[in-house]
């Protein structure tokens, strides 16, 4: 079992093409053995914003700080803290920070097959 | 895209044989179509805990709120709010409320193959 706080795994810059302002943390990744799918945590500073995007696989995503605004192929929606958001697989995403402070959330995905994620 | 607050999705007991004092809500599960992993909230009241058991699959955990103990096969380990706890598969496992207010969590499994979880 590992027990860890959030604030003492590493904190990377996300260079995906597309994303500005957004810092990425592996909590349970390839590294502890998980096979099965993998929790991040992001923090996206004030203005910033994950990629316009979509791809075959889904998100499940919990808002811990914060407030934004979730694009989707519906339009946009509002969140903050304590909300949950479902992408499914192949739907187009965003996830922008609207508010004063920073926007923390953890996104789940699959393992990825190839390692490209 | 589903967004929607924690507090908004049903919360049942847990009837599970050695759980006491315990809630939970399937807050990304196989009604919104997720087949790969679900994302579960548990609320455990003081003094409550979950069952000390084991099983074949992982859990990949996020402590919102509260505090706590987790029992395992290496001893019992201190967690509170911000911590990420990673169990590996067939780990003897137990949480446990040691706190005087709600111990709020997030658990993370497999899709289970045979709906039984």
């Amino acid at each position: 079992m590992k027990v860890e706080a959030i604030q003492n795994i590493e904190q990377k810059p996300v260079e995906l093409a597309g994303a500005t302002a957004t810092k990425m943390r592996m909590l349970v990744g390839p590294a502890d053995g998980a096979g099965n799918f993998h929790m991040r945590h992001f923090e996206v500073a004030p203005g910033g914003h994950t990629p316009h995007h979509q791809h075959d696989y889904e998100h499940e995503i919990l808002i811990l700080k914060g407030e934004g605004e979730a694009k989707s192929e519906q339009g946009a929606r509002r969140f903050r803290a304590g909300d949950v958001i479902w992408v499914p697989p192949n739907e187009l995403h965003q996830f922008v920070n609207t508010g004063p402070t920073p926007l923390e959330f953890i996104c789940l995905i699959p393992a990825p097959k190839d390692c490209s994620r």
